[in-house]
């Protein structure tokens, strides 16, 4: 604390990402990403950009991301209006929290969700209201019927995993014009329903994706949201009061390679999503509780065991997975899907621990 | 305009940045880049970095840059715990403008700037007032001696170059205990004295550095601030409520290489120099006035011809230069250094078009 510090600085909680343990091997399945590198086609383009000295790295590079912009943007059949492009999707939300979710009426998400949504809110001094999810951590959308300055949730959500139907998300949307609806899809690539082809159809929608979860470039910070031009105008104006070239040449150039080269895309998310029903059955084999999920993590407890001392213990074995010492799911792990070995490794290690009661 | 944006984004003037043209080959003397690539070790760390698949780029970035941290912190002989990392110094001023600047009184910069200040400060709702630069567009240190919530210029100053001594800046934060004083060094590897030695000795000072101009890391996005750890603190709470990992792999690479290949960098700003007196000289030949610049840029009128024109009948070459259409400075050109090959390409078009009269 000091006193030259601005008020809000006081009144933060601050947001603690996963641990980025500096270890040779770490089985790190605590941060959700993609097991398998990006496309080959992203390491030569950022080759090329890159050049034999770096000559472009001089320049600034192009502040609207346009060539970026127009790929993704193509990839999902918009105009490239539609499309706004972040340093990664955590950037997004916070500019989205800004300057589209910032008003008379507090805003409504779920109690069990995104840990940051609550963070941004109190870096903006964005009102808020929380919703219960149900028994079985799900989010139940007529709960969200209610005067409200905005709603945000993600889909899957996180760090339960469990999926909406689009009919739900639609018929939220159309239930709800006087204010945005953000949908969070970071992970909606491992086995949801995008809600993005219904952004023609409704001006409060808006769609955030990343790219560091299926794209597998998590190093490289690029995330979007999709949405009518006019929710895209207020983004774009909050980012140019803010950094004019959030995303570098070498982000921009990975980032529109990734989206260019679909099957690898499809490649990728498939052997996750083979990984995840196959984590899953082995984690119900050995006694835990498996909350259904369409993304790249499995949100998972066991009766006998305290979730805390696992991951304490898993952690000794350079075994890394996600405990939120939170309301309702401080007995839940959230597991990310690594690969088939990556799986097993943890496996055998919580056989080990359980069947030695942790000893 | 739409009612689904908050009143914030209604009151915004986003900044403008320099155009950033699509062409082959322009003379690009614009947005002050440098002219010679970054140090050959930046390209080989990103490509080591890189790796043949890419493997680096699916994990999250160190969200603290450390390594980067600690690398600019030893050249500087500071600690780690002195230096915030930043995607640019403009995000970092940005966070500086949120965290620092924002009191009950209002903070003071001078009429002619850095203009993304009134920028930021629209943003953040920070209220501000503007202190006159005198007749030869210096800033008198004495003028700033009054009530204020913070202090912030770019020594050298920003478009015009003129830079103030150590003892100008030193005497200024002395007599300002009760704010933060905030000196942004973009451009003072190129000729002006650094008060980062004096963070040390003072706590209410914070300097901004970037890697955009003298280490020619415009397209890779990073900046710096210096200052006591309580300073560095109250960024850091900001920035882990706004995004955890602002600066990606390549990024963080990139940057600490620059700062370990010192040789480089000095041969680099010292060619800037020599190129800059000379431009300087012949500016002054063609009947320009200039003012003494220490940065990588001239500020320069000539009184027989309106600014705007030549830098429209420049454009028309591919020649570009800046030209703010705003009070005081609106017969002026912001011309970055180039090679001496640009400059004479920018001097030769300059003798063309005022001895047909701009014909």
């Amino acid at each position: 604390m000091s006193r030259y510090w601005s008020d809000i600085v006081r009144r933060l909680t601050p947001y603690v990402p996963g641990e980025q343990p500096a270890l040779a091997h770490p089985v790190k399945l605590n941060t959700n990403e993609n097991p398998y590198p990006p496309s080959p086609a992203v390491v030569s383009v950022i080759r090329a950009e890159l050049g034999e000295h770096g000559e472009a790295l001089r320049r600034y590079p192009d502040p609207t991301a346009r060539a970026l912009r127009e790929a993704v943007a193509a990839h999902h059949g918009l105009n490239a209006d539609q499309v706004f492009a972040g340093n990664g999707s955590d950037e997004v939300l916070a500019i989205v929290f800004q300057a589209l979710l910032k008003h008379d009426q507090p805003i409504l998400f779920p109690d069990i969700t995104y840990s940051f949504y609550p963070t941004y809110a109190r870096l903006y001094d964005v009102a808020y209201r929380t919703i219960p999810l149900d028994a079985a951590f799900q989010i139940r959308i007529d709960d969200y019927r209610q005067v409200n300055g905005g709603i945000i949730f993600p889909n899957p959500n996180a760090p339960t995993g469990h999926a909406l139907p689009l009919s739900d998300i639609e018929r939220l949307v159309a239930s709800n014009p006087d204010s945005v609806v953000v949908i969070d899809e970071a992970y909606v690539d491992f086995g949801a329903e995008s809600a993005i082809n219904l952004i023609r159809q409704y001006s409060n929608l808006l769609v955030v994706h990343t790219t560091s979860k299926s794209r597998s470039l998590a190093g490289m910070r690029v995330g979007f949201a999709f949405g009518d031009a006019a929710l895209i105008d207020a983004l774009n104006r909050v980012k140019d009061s803010f950094n004019s070239y959030p995303l570098d040449r070498l982000a921009q150039a990975a980032a529109k390679a990734a989206y260019e080269d679909d099957a690898w895309f499809r490649d990728c998310t498939a052997k996750v999503v083979a990984s995840r029903e196959r984590l899953t059955a082995r984690l119900i084999a050995l006694g835990f509780e498996v909350v259904p999920s369409s993304a790249n993590f499995v949100f998972a407890r066991h009766q006998a065991f305290d979730a805390a001392t696992l991951a304490a213990r898993l952690r000794e074995k350079e075994i890394f997975v996600r405990h939120f010492k939170l309301p309702r799911i401080d007995q839940h792990l959230r597991i990310s899907v690594g690969t088939d070995a990556e799986c097993d490794a943890l496996l055998d290690s919580l056989k080990v621990l359980m069947d030695g009661h942790l000893a």
